[in-house]
């Protein structure tokens, strides 16, 4: 009988294979294919290697990631009936039937693919995969693995720069899915995040699919939502530790009396329906209480409220966990924040205690699943060897000639394990 | 019986149930949906409005696209089993069980979309779609609305934008699959570009699926597979008109030394593989030659290739197509080539002819795809309305806040149907 963990793993590659058919690729790889095809050369051995020429971001090195998913497409790779009477239909009309019985019978059981592992620190200019086979085939297959490698390897890349500066004990929440560029690219995000570094995600598929922990409270909406105390009910909590429920709006009240008073803010700027969700909230998720406290005002509502019910929380014996800050100058507010847990912990020892950090985790959206600084990486898929013959591109722009023949990368550590150097293949050399 | 067209709806359908469960939203839609239900809420009827702030790329307006994928999302709105193992899995233990049950039986029956019509011209701060029905449903839509609307929305307003800089004639090719995030990124591009004006797509599985016409013709690699004129077989060809095959190559060298002698060019600078490449293509596809002519020099071969085995397809009565300049100072090259062009349509009339533009069709890929200079759209989805009370979030940045309330968008035309002025609600207001 199958277990969880394979039957996910069998979803996710019938999920792939229905994704990337081979017929996502560049219709020029078809008319190239039959090209070869038509001359006889279709079977020649020929050697591709994807590199990119820069590293992204104007950084040091890159995350080579994408490469499980690049297997699973060519284990997978096959052309339906259905897919070859669409390039039928498309390519010029004097191309030779007898070519479309021979993409029928194609796979990818000739191609041999070496390749570094997931996830390794890259540089710019090594062979990051090298692809060799039948000369058509392994031209066909150009498009679809740098659309699953350029992505994955940037997006990761740029997930390992944010865990590099937040250090190496800050939580970090990848948040993007509404941002990206439609499901699967969310989906992509969430995962190759997560090998760069970050620890949790908001997407909830992305967690069932990958095991990856997922996290999130409340959003603006939630909090908007209500409008009077009267909205809340139940309005009664049990004690963490059991026994009977007690009156906890009645609790919090007189706590957001004390509250106002320790932090001299004016009672009457408390939003009444903010005060609403948040205890609806903690009277639904005792053990989870996390609001979002910016909705209206931090200083004048949110917080006063927060503290009141976390207090309160706290008088039963709960546990809260914290505050989200979704916008505004955040640095200002969680020095503000900070101060009033400080202020309150002197009524509540462990509020303080949960808080001892200003910011413990991080959530970031748009920018890190867009790669807003450079939302592409230009990972390419040269031909380097046809028939064990070194083949190359030169170009009027030097920098897109390419190094000709196949390359082996070396790391030379020393007896420490430390880099001694590496050599780069470039185009200076 | 199923038409083909039918038959392609439905494994959209499929595949877009597939890639956009439930589940595809951010784990929060789940807590605040828990809340609701705790507290009886959860049926309320609620309204959400989908609007972005401000115009991409400092524009003056945007496209709306991605209505119809929404409503598909919403068609399928589903939960499994597995999908609510999954959330039992994730959700704070004290999650009572019967919300679990609940979200089984859930669907959006009691959803109703109102929206703008796909691919309108929309502003800033305009409701592009109002969601209304039971608070917890169309509060758990949010995300994957929000990813459905957002990229789709920003890429074909991207496109639009190519469209009006490259002018109503010119034919734009979208090739940005590889850039793309992920194999779904670059399906949604291919689409939404479309839409916004691109005319074809590189993408031959949006053209499958979409029907959006497809093209393409060469890469560098086929023409650095080729190092010698002996690889090239056939080295026949008929006359288009029908006859007796010829031997195309040695056509093809007598016209290099009169291009050669035409253009002041020194034969010995052609590359034997590159000329070896466009004939053999050409054989192949006579009535699509469209070589890619900057794999080593456009001046001293790639231009010369061409021109011979175009010459030589002429006198045979195949109209050659055109070239394709791939990277380096585009405008410069294409002078060249028109000028090239010019001198040998003395030769041959038809050559110049069917070149009088000098740039009939501009492929656009990174760009086009990761809408590089602003790589997100800010679609946000505020609730608006609950049982009929408005509502709003107040925020300490005052471009955050929401206008309450269900608004009509109205556009007064006047008699030439030219419009008058459009009422935007702002914060302003």
């Amino acid at each position: 009988m199958a277990t969880p963990l394979n039957e996910t793993c069998a979803t996710l590659e019938r999920s792939l294979r229905e994704r990337v058919p081979p017929l996502l690729t560049d219709l020029y790889q078809f008319t190239m294919a039959y090209a070869y095809w038509r001359a006889g050369r279709h079977n020649e051995p020929a050697v591709f290697e994807l590199f990119f020429r820069d590293n992204p971001f104007g950084g040091g090195f890159s995350l080579f990631a994408g490469l499980s998913d690049c297997l699973l497409f060519l284990l997978n790779f096959r052309f339906t009936s259905e897919d070859v009477e669409y390039l039928r239909s498309v390519l010029p009309v004097d191309t030779d039937p007898d070519f479309f019985t021979y993409l029928k019978g194609l796979d990818c059981s000739a191609v041999s693919i070496s390749a570094v592992a997931e996830g390794t620190v890259v540089f710019a200019r090594v062979p990051l995969m090298e692809v060799s086979g039948p000369l058509a085939v392994v031209q066909l297959l150009e498009t679809s693995l740098l659309c699953l490698v350029n992505y994955s390897s940037l997006v990761c890349t740029n997930a390992a720069r944010f865990r590099l500066a937040a250090g190496p004990e800050r939580r970090l929440l990848e948040m993007g899915l509404r941002r990206a560029q439609g499901p699967d690219g969310g989906l992509t995000a969430s995962r190759y995040t997560h090998i760069g570094g970050f620890d949790l995600t908001s997407n909830a598929l992305a967690g069932h699919l990958f095991g990856i922990p997922v996290a999130g409270t409340m959003a603006h909406s939630y909090v908007t939502s209500f409008s009077s105390l009267e909205e809340v009910w139940p309005q009664i909590l049990a004690p963490c530790g059991g026994g009977d429920p007690i009156d906890f709006m009645c609790l919090v009240k007189g706590w957001l009396g004390h509250v106002c008073q320790l932090l001299g803010a004016k009672p009457q700027g408390v939003r009444e329906g903010e005060l609403a969700a948040f205890l609806s909230y903690a009277i639904a998720y005792p053990r989870n209480f996390l609001p979002v406290i910016d909705s209206y005002s931090v200083g004048c509502s949110g917080l006063l409220c927060f503290c009141a019910v976390a207090l309160a929380l706290c008088e039963l014996k709960y546990q809260p966990l914290g505050v989200r800050l979704d916008s505004g100058d955040l640095c200002r507010q969680s020095v503000e924040v900070r101060h009033a847990f400080r202020e309150c912990s002197k009524r509540c020892r462990s509020l303080y205690l949960c808080q001892d950090n200003e910011i413990d985790v991080v959530g970031v959206g748009t920018h890190l699943v867009t790669c807003t600084s450079q939302p592409s990486l230009g990972c390419v898929y040269k031909l380097v060897e046809v028939c064990g013959r070194p083949r190359m591109k030169l170009s009027e722009d030097p920098e897109k000639s390419t190094l000709p023949g196949r390359k082996a990368i070396y790391r030379l550590l020393d007896t420490e394990g430390q880099a001694l150097f590496l050599i780069l293949p470039t185009a200076a050399l």
